[in-house]
Formats: structure tokens, sequence, C-alpha cells
């Protein structure tokens, strides 16, 4: 999406741990007409997928996917990362690999919100390691419900999540494909 | 605003650790139209302001946030918990004691986002002891920022987070205001 890809080389900064900040317009500060671009490039590739449901997990997805939820007309759900007072009861769980905080830690969704009929529609910020992604494959697998795929907004494809994905039979939908990227060089797109 | 009090008296429910969940439609589901709808009475009450931007608080708060950064053709800034690699560098931090944790911690914004010509609206879905509010208004503060006041979803007039914003000369409106609430009673509203 080339206005996108156009935003990141303007905005986007690669960092020397190989982190790329795009937290001018996606995932700290939120351009909400921008981001509402985005959902209708989604809405393009899956709205005659009969999306029921827009899965994330917070927090740096649950803008993107905010605003997917409206372009389809279906509810945002956000996978939440630790126990809290709020999730009491019954939960749909699964572990995930940071790579960003380097430690693993639980997800989970009330098992009221994600049902066997509903049809789901994964959305994130980013695709690297695709641990994230793959555990809420997991969350909506043990639901029962279907998974229509993954839009993503920005896919690091020199890392091994879009594979990770795609080979288990995952459709992934990513708006910007990072082929490479350095502090030097910036960032290079498919 | 009665659509949401009947919302609340619909769906929500109260725990008997005083926890009132409205994960159905606020805060871990969203249903976006009725945000919407949320949004536009918060631009009601705040849109003569001159707001620049809004900002809200990891995770609960995103949803909400979003759809009224969006009635106001503003960006949405979120305060993040803890320090990841995605936030290096130059940020304002202050620290939150958490009830629903019942652990202290850091928030951060960044200051490239947080400028001293911003008017700045917070956003959160409940107020209670209003410590994470206080945490956002320090952070507006040690911006130089301009702070317009606090749109509030829900509050809990019965804990001291409304009176103690107030005191300090922050324009607090909250959409429902709970009176009390019970396990046997359910929740009473102003």
């Amino acid at each position: 999406m080339q206005r996108l890809e156009e935003r990141i080389r303007r905005e986007g900064k690669v960092k020397a741990d190989g982190v790329l900040k795009v937290d001018s317009f996606l995932n700290h500060q939120m351009d909400m007409a921008f981001l509402g671009e985005l959902a209708q490039e989604f809405y393009r590739l899956f709205g005659d997928c009969g999306v029921t449901k827009i899965l994330t997990i917070e927090a740096s997805g649950i803008g993107i996917a905010c605003m997917t939820a409206q372009a389809f007309g279906v509810p945002a759900l956000f996978a939440k990362k630790t126990k809290t007072k709020n999730i009491a009861g019954e939960v749909y769980t699964s572990q995930v690999a940071s790579f960003t905080h380097g430690v693993s830690y639980d997800i989970m969704v009330s098992k009221e919100f994600l049902r066997p009929g509903d049809r789901v529609l994964m959305i994130d910020d980013f695709l690297a390691n695709g641990n994230a992604l793959l555990g809420l494959a997991e969350l909506v697998k043990n639901a029962g419900a279907g998974l229509i795929g993954a839009g993503i907004v920005i896919e690091k494809t020199f890392q091994p999540g879009g594979e990770k994905l795609r080979r288990q039979g995952i459709r992934v939908e990513s708006l910007a494909r990072i082929r490479s990227m350095s502090v030097e060089r910036g960032v290079e797109f498919y």
C-alpha cells in the first residue's frame, strides 16, 4: 500500500536493535484518519469473507483493530496479557513468547466473546516473529471459531513470522512488506 | 447518558470484589458503533475547547480514546505502562498506584507527541480512585501542555477519584455516574 510505505519512509525510525518505530501514527500516537484508510484496505481484502469479529492483542494493535472493526461493522476484541480482576471466570488462554520483552506471557479472551459460530479476522500492527499471532490463532481454535486470516499493517519479511503463519494455512495480508532495513539505509519494501 | 445507563444495566456485571464488568461493549469486546455514540457525546461536551490531542492509558481506554479522537479529528495518544524497546529515548513519565493490580507502575509518553502547544483531553473507560488520570495529568503538566479536562465513560462516585481530580481544578465529565452498586441490587445511577 503505497501511502503506507511513503509514511513509513517519512516518519519511521530504524533503531540499532532492529526495531522499526512508527509511533507517530500507528501504535503510540495514532492518526485515526490514516488508520481508517488502512482499515478500508483490510475491508477491501477481507470484506467478502463473512467476518463477525476482529481480534487483536493489547496494547499496540487495539487502535488499528478498532478502526478495522468499524469498517467491517463488527465488534473488536482484544486479548489481554495478564490475568486481572476484570477478567474472572471462563477464559481461553494461550502462551506467547515475546521478542520485545524477552519473556513469555499468557494471553486470554473471555469465552463469552469468542464463539464457535464466529468468523475471526486477526489484526495487528506488526508481524515479525509471529508469536503473538500464533497465540491469537490458538485462542480462535480453542473456541472452535473460524479463522479467516490475519491483517497486518507492517510485515518484516526477513523474520520468520509470516512463513510460520502461512505454513499453518493462515491467509496473511500485509499492507507493507519490508524486505530489509538498517539504520544506515532505512527501510526497503517489496 | 441514558443509552449508556441502559446498556450498563442490561450487560454490566457487578462482582463481589467491587468490580463492574462491562467488557461486552467497552473494554474487552468493543462495540465500535456504540463507542462512536459515546465519542459524539464527548464531542458535544468538549468540542468547543480547541482540543488538539486525546490522551489515554493502555490498554482498556484505547478503544474509546480512538473513537473520541476520530470524533474530534485529532490524534489519540496512549501512555504506556512499561518501558519497552519501542519507547526509547525522550519520554515523560509519572507513577500510578493501581487499584486493579495492587502495585505501582510507571507510565510514559514520548516527548515528541506531547508539546507545550497541545490542548489535551484525557479519556478513560473508568474513574474510580483516579490514580491513572492523575498520572496522565502529570504527564500533561510535565509537557507544559494545556489540560482541557477528563472525559470518563463510567464514574464510580462512591470512590474518591472524581473528587481528587475536581479538587485540582480539572473539569471532569462522566457519561454515567454510579451512585452505588452491589451484587444483590445491581447498579444505581445519579
